[in-house]
């Protein structure tokens, strides 16, 4: 006997469609891949939203839950990957899997024990979408890019990091509250290692190409009777105090990756600071992943701007520089 | 000496604005809550999105991790507020607070304790925004959704619950599956209690107007060799399966209550499956809520279709209202 | 001397970035195919908006101005083509391009002149998109879309005409204004040939499964006190009524393909009534193409649904497959 | 015997809802006033977009063409105003009516017929809707701002005109096509007078807060061997440019209101071009309105943005508001 389905519908395609245009595979399940992954699907930029975990019951669980609001959302396939095959055929591949820190654990024995995960993670995702753009969300960020870009073979600009792309949000939303203006209105960058050693660019920061440090040259001073480096101050403490609060972060960071995901996806080569390779500028001499602030479109990084740094903010990039070099070389790749 | 602020902006209006136009007050910021909240931000329906709980450190890092996404968003304002008048002049207040089952606990013991806390929710918000819509999603929200409306003393019309609008979602999606179709282009509605006894009404399940019923009469029966009862008893099993795999639900309740808050704030006059008070309805004497389709809009529920029930629908619907009466009679309001 | 671009960017990438992956082309630039490619603009499916048409002036015209709105969009490619090739590697062909009826003219010479001027546009933009969907607006848009088939060599499943979802989009707007609900809520179809010989399925018409033949089983007689038949009749006058008044249709034709094209482009597989091959069902012999209900993706008709006539139905599907063939059998393809 | 309607809906609230909340109205539906209000309906910003025209056929047509795409809007009333009482409780007005030039016709008289044109329309818009915000789209934009502003006794932070804000738009995508940057990571402001007479601020123009004059301090200047002040030539012709191909400009000065609209119903704060009154800023003695960057919200022109001018560019904002006041002095208001 005919079934529903075949009652209903006269099949004019029964087979295959090819495959999909806009694949977005984002690795982990966390708060952080959660708030990613639904950041991604309410802006309906993906065709096919595909998560994996190696938590397998919560990665169904998610699913199932992303699952069940499809008929509120325009995307066309939501999955759990019970392995990296069903990966395949990603353009933009996410990575927020990690461990955390182990009391009294130093970083670098951190650093080595994400690598042994992105072990697992990196290659078999090179494997099934080679021409994919990686983007790491992980911490630490810039070296976890550098180690992406390491275990897949990819070139350059096919590996980036999150970077300071959220840091800069609230670089611009802490200094529309100021102001009273949106943080769309509100210009200004946040560049280098991404946490406490990140540098403020002050002499970009402006309204309408207004410069704030026109107006205020001792804004990026202590000296300041407004207090404006306390903004900086605050960008860096906002992940501390989020966790402190509330025990991780999420909201905004998926929101920020949802932002460099339609960058990406469409082509639409817009700016975002965002952690690459940076060796050879700014008299940067090592192989590593910092945030500057790069055009994205499909090709990942399609370029990196040259801004003009004084000495100070250069310096800070050298010193973030040979830190992460100094973690980096101990590795074991 | 001048402030930034002030060499920056030359102020043509310095006064106040008048009450926000599109405020959205959301009550609780576990799980469930912060997915309404970040929903509704993401679909940029209301100009002020105020969130308030007793755990007031969740509070502040939830909000907080909220602003800093706001440059992505369209949102004037998103703030905690420390008090209830700080929710004032809402136009809809969404309730997902509430106590979970202690082990042991009866049903009645445990409606009765969210019947505590509703207490110190309610009046203060009907207080503060006296013409607001109140939507409830706690659990278990039907009951709940009464409690509601005795204690705000608002019109029956302006206290609804999210009652089966998620349960009827789940329904569409997992009817789209089999067929091979979006959901959004498979309709049918769950109405009744929210949760295990709810009702499909499988004489209304349709595509394109073809009753899914008419292609296999035996559809709703056990007898049925395709299983597609079992659609129903997938749908009723989802909460339990998705709360054991990851913990809790979220994402799906925060787009169903997404979609609730476009209808009723931008006045859509759209039909969803909502708690709303049916004495009178389906032969109903008690004065309890129960999900039937409804037309939202600023009024809240404008109105409630009267689907033509088999007996057998309209009795589980009897045995419900005389099942919730049984507990609401009790309660301490 | 470096160039400002040079200065600003160290380019990551140089080299090409492959082939669009949403790409879509108009042709025809008219009121009809600007309100199209507009909406589509506005809804940022499309990676690649390309419009292309004879009138030169008028196209550069038109693409400068869409171009102008840049910064508002989310597309990264809007251009004018000068030839077909620039048309290369669409996923979808929106042709809205044709001549009108002239005084005296009889509908058959009209149609061979329309066929004359398909000759120039099918056969390129089929050579150039081999694998595209041919989307056809173009009036009479029954036979029109048999004519791009035939001239395109594609098999049936990849050429359609967007028929009555226009008219079944006025139905569902009317009959919701009479019952104060939104048209999202209020479902019907209108099938078969486009205009005035189309079909309400009266039968499938509900609110909620709240069938509305059953609430009036006169509904769709001249007997009906309430008039609604004349809800049908409202239909077929729309075109002729917007005509009269503003000289042409556009904003919600424009609409109604920005609709398919999402479905097409984001391969939601949602119903949607478009003109299709329909030899073969409901006892049509000939090959002509009629609305009926469809699922699209990205195959483009993906399954046709198998609504259950009415004798007197069917037979108004019968009458005008054999008008049409009457027209057909005579053109010079 | 019960209507379909009545045996459909158990009617809860039979009742008025009260004024609406964002209410829009747009006067004038020629090529421009349609492309606004389609823009605004597909943003879904507002509840209520209102057309009114003396043309009343045309208005007719244009309203239902509209009303017929209402399935795929989220605009909850689309209608035709028959006079003015029914653009009553509008939180926006926007003014897009005007007479064109007629062959030998002098300025003076352009404006004064334009003047006779907006006596038909202000008064009555600002009796029905006394809090509203009025923004002019008319040519010549800034003195019909300015008549608008007279003629209805608004304070002056709640009469704008659209300005420069499209010439900005247009400044930034030339730009950014020549960066290969997307047009919103370009950064430039043209302010002054809309038109032949505006005045791009090159100080200001950046890309990541690196300022293009850095980078070729030629930039403005004829001697620039990359062309750059052609950018400038470029906006000035723009308008020109569209209106000898197409026969006027609709699709971005529609995007570009659209995005005003947003602002100001949102309460956004962001900042935009737009025609505000500029007595007393840069030097400015006359009752004149220019554009310069303010930040929008429910009180039209929260704050007028202080930019340091050079020399040359405060004189040709002065040079443009002593030729507006020569003509707006001679006007019979």
């Amino acid at each position: 006997m005919a079934s529903v389905r075949e009652k209903l519908l006269h099949v004019a395609q029964p087979g295959a469609v090819g495959v999909p245009r806009s694949k977005v595979t984002v690795v982990g399940v966390g708060q952080v891949g959660m708030a990613c992954a639904f950041s991604i699907l309410q802006s309906g930029v993906a065709d096919d939203v595909t998560l994996i975990d190696v938590m397998v019951d919560k990665l169904q669980g998610e699913v199932m839950d992303l699952q069940h609001g499809s008929l509120f959302l325009k995307t066309a396939k939501i999955r759990a990957a019970k392995d990296y095959s069903e990966t395949a055929d990603s353009k933009l591949c996410i990575i927020t899997a990690g461990v955390r820190q182990r009391e009294g654990e130093s970083r670098l024995a951190l650093v080595q024990r994400n690598v042994e995960v992105f072990k697992q993670i990196v290659p078999p995702l090179a494997q099934h979408s080679p021409n994919a753009i990686l983007l790491v969300v992980s911490n630490p960020v810039d070296i976890l890019t550098y180690v992406a870009w390491k275990l897949s073979g990819f070139p350059q600009e096919r590996v980036l990091g999150s970077g300071t792309n959220l840091d800069s949000a609230r670089f611009r939303f802490l200094m529309g509250e100021r102001l009273g203006i949106h943080p769309s209105s509100v210009h200004g960058y946040i560049i280098g290692e991404h946490g406490d050693s990140s540098v403020p660019v002050w002499s970009g920061a402006n309204v309408a190409g207004v410069s704030l440090l026109s107006l205020n040259p001792e804004l990026e001073t202590k000296q300041d009777a407004e207090g404006w480096s306390k903004v900086h101050q605050d960008v860096v403490n906002s992940a501390y105090d989020v966790i402190r609060l509330k025990g991780y972060t999420s909201w905004a960071i998926g929101l920020s990756v949802g932002g460099l995901t339609q960058s990406i996806l469409k082509n639409l080569r817009s700016v975002h600071p965002v952690s690459t390779l940076v060796k050879g500028m700014h008299g940067i001499g090592e192989e590593v992943f910092l945030s500057l602030p790069c055009v994205l479109g499909w090709s990942g990084v399609c370029g990196v701007l040259q801004q003009p740094l004084k000495q100070q903010e250069a310096q800070k990039l050298m010193q973030s520089s040979q830190t992460l070099w100094g973690i980096q070389k101990e590795l074991k790749l």
